[in-house]
């Protein structure tokens, strides 16, 4: 069994972007420049924003934070994305989801050039990835694809199993896996609530993305051996630690990673490869623009 | 066994669309206006197009026919698309495919005004699409669920396998059986060349939906008791018939018939079905042009 250390490769891609920044600086060109677009005050999406911000600072990147009282109305959001929309200094900015009740989301996807869209959740880059085209994939998707690319995880031909069809990660992470090329050429089955039979459909597979929210979901009896699991879960359980939660995962790690060729853990597999996946996208953005100037 | 009989039921979609007309006629309104292009003289894609503006007459459409010769420029074609996305009395277009080599295909589709992309193939429309947002769905998947609807197939939790990944078909059909809502909930399967044990995977099938392009590709032996077939193959078979030539389906229709609930002949099933929705969805443009004006 070897760990998919989503951290090591993590802090790997961040030393290779800061190399990329330092070649550009040499250059004397533009470094890549990530806004963030936050509305309102939930704890847990001003802690990752503000995770995002360090990371651009780590690796060299100008970052900007634009923090918008939770009063904001729909249009005074749209007229802010459309600001950073003309902004040609900045290569790709985000919108920190969940939002506030009066703001239509999608509306507020929509308003985003896609050439900007560096989480890849407006329409015509989701439908560029499902169409094979050169595009922004979202940061988690993305993620999970570099982690088996760097362990170098066989994909071909394997019947990759994945659970849950969020848009942000079951749904692009089917179309993913089953695109051609590697990682991908996968035969692959997207289960969700009304799946039946679920054991039955996870002890074929060779490979399991597991993308539900229900700690200790996936439990060692459900699987085969020598399965590579991908474990996306992170849902805080309250506990009696001073922090007075931990994060668990959607797998039984103890008794899976028995059976599991591949695992990543929870913490430390695919959620540190988010934020990198991001600060790469928006490296591309910036190669991009440079190449269409 | 049911047939599932695309070609009744194709024919009722053209009479409820000629009933809506008759009543924008009434109105004193416009009715809808579907433009196809064709470039070169292909012998079946000129049959194509000719049965699209033929049933365009028949339910009441404006219909207008762009022939361009076989030298047509990409630049020449990217200008007829503008025109014809800047022309208000347009409605929809479709550009027929396959293009003369020095055209880029994915250049034209890119070029095509998403509200007027009456295919669905745009990759903002298709993105729509496996977002769960409201958009035109490629004909020959939106004919698949149509069918399935007014045959009252049950797809809630079945197990859906589909055959091939194209653009055109598979991948857009793996996505729409997966979606909330009915047709649709359907754990899914996609397959294609690299699948291992295809046997294996379609004898655990509710529902088949194959398009790979294969004569006589899926056998009883490869299907459980009552499945739900839905074949998509269309291959010319030469034959010492006057027209030298059969079409064949992916699916031997006369033993697996024996053991399905449901089926589609070809020809008969879902080709009839596609032409309508075409229709459909040129409706659908015009209502959606009349409510923004």
């Amino acid at each position: 069994m070897e760990i998919l250390d989503g951290k090591k490769v993590s802090n790997q891609i961040k030393e290779e972007i800061t190399a990329e920044v330092n070649k550009m600086k040499e250059r004397g060109e533009k470094v890549p420049h990530l806004a963030a677009i936050i509305v309102g005050n939930d704890g847990a999406s001003l802690t990752y924003v503000g995770s995002k911000v360090r990371s651009c600072e780590r690796v060299g990147f100008e970052s900007t934070l634009v923090r918008m009282p939770s009063t904001t109305s729909e249009m005074e959001l749209l007229n802010k994305i459309d600001e950073l929309n003309q902004d040609s200094d900045i290569d790709g900015f985000i919108v920190q989801l969940p939002l506030p009740e009066q703001i239509d989301t999608q509306k507020v996807i929509m308003a985003i050039d896609p050439d900007k869209d560096v989480d890849g959740f407006h329409p015509t880059n989701f439908g560029k990835m499902a169409l094979d085209m050169s595009t922004f994939i979202p940061a988690t998707p993305f993620g999970i694809l570099e982690l088996l690319e760097r362990y170098k995880v066989d994909t071909k031909g394997k019947h990759t199993v994945v659970i849950g069809r969020s848009h942000i990660v079951g749904r692009p992470m089917s179309i993913l896996m089953g695109r051609k090329g590697w990682p991908g050429n996968s035969t692959v089955t997207l289960t969700h609530s009304h799946t039946k039979n679920i054991t039955q459909i996870t002890s074929q597979a060779d490979i399991i993305i597991s993308a539900l929210g229900v700690p200790n979901f996936l439990k060692a009896e459900m699987v085969k051996d020598d399965v590579v699991v991908i474990d996306v879960g992170i849902t805080r359980v309250p506990d009696d630690s001073e922090k007075g939660y931990h994060i668990a995962g959607d797998v039984d790690f103890k008794n899976v990673s028995k059976k599991a060729s591949y695992i990543t853990p929870v913490p430390g597999g695919v959620g540190p490869m988010t934020i990198a996946m991001l600060l790469k996208n928006t490296l591309l953005a910036r190669e991009r623009h440079r190449s269409r100037n």
